[in-house]
């Protein structure tokens, strides 16, 4: 039997474990799970022979080191600042080892002692990082291999609610952590390339930048701009690219109505409200509001965003209840993003019965024999219930899947990667499609941004 | 004879010299400059008898504990972060400080051991910080002495070109760091008291919530929120206080022009953009806007600020010369922000015979026999020339005057303060009348924010 150790059974893990189960006996796998709390991992396993639940506290050394000791690979599932103290030890003992997260400094800084030992530390093999980068890669690849110059990429992705539990004004629920909803564009200006020129959009104006997509079946999308549309941009071997823009997918109508919380300072996470506690909601809005003394807070709102009395966008605020005098913020010492991450959770938590939905969408603007191509590639997961979810479907699976590849020797290039070459993504995104997750590629009119161009 | 050492001879210490000079032989004073840069002292104290400038690099400590030495108190007019190792020569050699300058965390630690020697390291008695301070307490004792109860103070406080010398049409010029003028307000969200209610405002709104005033015979300006209004609120004993709030001074229509730039992100100081110095000013516009392949910079920059194309607002812009395509940035490696100043810099630099002038306006809402009254106080100081500047008038005349108190011992309470006590600011806002720095008070009828109130 090949030892699999998991640490860290959280949300993502369903579909992950229930790959390997379903392997175990045909490729001889014992699955080993490590986790502070036993109780969600021992659901996950049942009494499934090849699979046991140990007690694995990650910052305990001598419970870390022996249960990697007994692994023959090793897979992080723990929040990404984690996964450093694991790679360390699998140096030290001479595993390979499996992430879904973004390759951090500390990681990267691994790489020359696991290629010294043959080691190979896989990483943002999740959906976003992993399904993006492996079928992005894959058309560019592509595109290359026939002769074609890459000269624009754009690439979305979104974790949404499926349409079937669709039923908010917002079309929006957290199918993920909240707080990184709340904060999603913080930090800096976002930067990309348009057509050869870089661009740059402050915070306080992104969710006012939106592109709009449709995906055959369902419908129109919307996106904002990551941070750093650049990041790749030299690992996807595309310096002098013209048009280079990745970003977060939303249902139309979001960003807009988001906006307004950007613009009342709601979103801010820098500093704390003053009693927040015994605030209601009412007093929540009225404090980024000027005071007087006989207008009431709606009209203040109103007038302060330029609301007209007919707009869409006034529902969706009333949904949430945010002008109730009698709900309560309750939280101590509080950020605004801490209190409107608690409003919109009174609104927008999934039901038992609510499913949600991982989109993603690329479009590929390449130059062949003195002609403009595009080809736009979409992806659409659902999830089956709230253990089986598209998140945990789609950032599980390909890890899974990797770990038993590399496992069985056919990845087997060392160091500290992500799934960027053929070797890593065809036989990943081949497999992928037995579980349904399968891009819709097709060819379009080159579009750009230029049409003199075209 | 004294000998008086001020260390760093800038823009703001010639009143302060002149001052000194003029009463040196009555008061037996002997001024020694010490700086770097020898010239601007020289040409300050011509070849009076009572004044020499040495060289002095306030980083070689030699030259700084020499000097400090030799001095019967010390005036520190280098930038606010330098002043710490003055201060702590102080304390080694037993003699006072003065400075214009906040009391930094640093400074404030040497108070027990100021107390301890009986020495006196007064702070903040510039212009704002000093005779905002000083003229704020002196009515607000008036109004406790005759038991009266605080219940609004405002105060706001701007450094603005003369009247005489206002010829553009943002009636505005750098009179100041225009670094400083660039970045106001950043940082995080500015936070107030208005009739008992805490309110904040984003950075990127603070242009957009101002209020007006208007001052005899110079006509109407408007104030825009400083980032913590609260600063002082226990320091001047205004604990209950309902409405405290302290902001920034400009003409009118100036804040509603600068939120373009705020809005677009070009007051960014964050990030660098990419190939800076060749950009023209109208490609440092466009960085900001949509790409597109046919619509003018000028026409997406309406668009995406909705500004209507008779809004006089456009003709500020032009005037700034801000779609040039000829005019280059030639600064390497910038941020938006050091773009921007480099852009104002063209317009707003003050021509030889421009002068500034320094505005100032306080607040003060009290309850007395279950009656409210208000005074507002404002003060206004137009400068001489380029060298003998209303900002170097009331930044150097307090230092200069609280500087001969102290050595004469008739401000004698040591420790590390700032002047706030009437010990301090009568004799000193006394002798400022008789430089025609003089505040015109009022009784004016209660406004506060809450007619249902008065």
């Amino acid at each position: 039997m090949r030892n699999i150790l998991i640490i860290g059974a959280g949300k993502s893990s369903s579909y992950l474990i229930q790959y390997l189960l379903n392997k175990s006996t045909a490729e001889q796998l014992q699955i080993i799970i490590g986790d502070i709390n036993n109780d969600q991992a021992q659901k996950l396993i049942g009494n499934h022979q090849n699979a046991s639940v140990i007690a694995l506290d990650v910052f305990n050394k001598t419970q870390r080191t022996e249960a990697i000791q007994n692994a023959d690979i090793v897979i992080s599932m723990l929040p990404a600042h984690l996964h450093i103290e694991v790679a360390k030890d699998c140096i030290t003992f001479k595993k390979n080892m499996v992430t879904a997260s973004y390759v951090s400094d500390d990681m990267q800084a691994l790489n020359q002692e696991a290629i010294d030992n043959g080691l190979i530390f896989m990483n943002e093999i999740g959906v976003d990082p992993g399904i993006d980068h492996m079928s992005a890669m894959k058309v560019i690849d592509s595109i290359r291999d026939k002769g074609g110059k890459m000269i624009l990429f754009e690439s979305f992705t979104g974790g949404l609610v499926a349409p079937e539990s669709d039923d908010n004004l917002w079309h929006y629920k957290f199918t993920w952590n909240p707080r990184n909803v709340v904060l999603a564009g913080q930090g800096g200006a976002a930067k990309f390339l348009q057509e050869g020129k870089f661009k740059y959009i402050p915070y306080h104006r992104l969710f006012r930048r939106t592109e709009f997509l449709e995906i055959e079946n369902y419908g129109k999308f919307e996106v904002y701009a990551n941070r750093d549309s650049l990041k790749y941009q030299s690992v996807y071997g595309l310096d002098n690219i013209k048009t280079l823009y990745r970003g977060t997918m939303r249902r139309v109508g979001f960003s807009k109505a988001w906006n307004m919380f950007v613009m009342l300072g709601m979103t801010d996470d820098s500093y704390v409200i003053e009693d927040s506690e015994n605030m209601s909601y009412r007093d929540f809005v009225n404090a980024f509001l000027p005071y007087s003394p006989n207008d009431s807070v709606e009209l203040k709102f109103r007038h302060s965003l330029k609301i007209d009395q007919d707009d869409i966008i006034w529902d969706k605020l009333e949904e949430l209840n945010i002008f109730s005098a009698d709900k309560k913020v309750e939280l101590k010492q509080a950020t605004p993003a801490q209190i409107l991450q608690k409003i919109l959770m009174d609104s927008w938590t999934l039901d038992p019965t609510d499913k949600d939905m991982i989109v993603m969408y690329h479009k590929f603007g390449y130059e062949l024999n003195g002609k403009k191509h595009q080809i736009d590639s979409s992806l659409v997961v659902i999830g089956e219930d709230q253990t089986y979810t598209a998140m945990s479907k789609t950032v599980g699976l390909p890890v899974a899947i990797a770990t038993l590849a590399i496992l069985n020797g056919t990845i087997n290039t060392p160091g500290v990667q992500i799934p960027i070459t053929k070797e890593v993504y065809t036989p990943i995104l081949d497999e992928l499609k037995t579980f349904d997750i399968e891009f819709n590629e097709k060819e379009v009119p080159y579009l750009g941004y230029n049409p003199l161009n075209n």
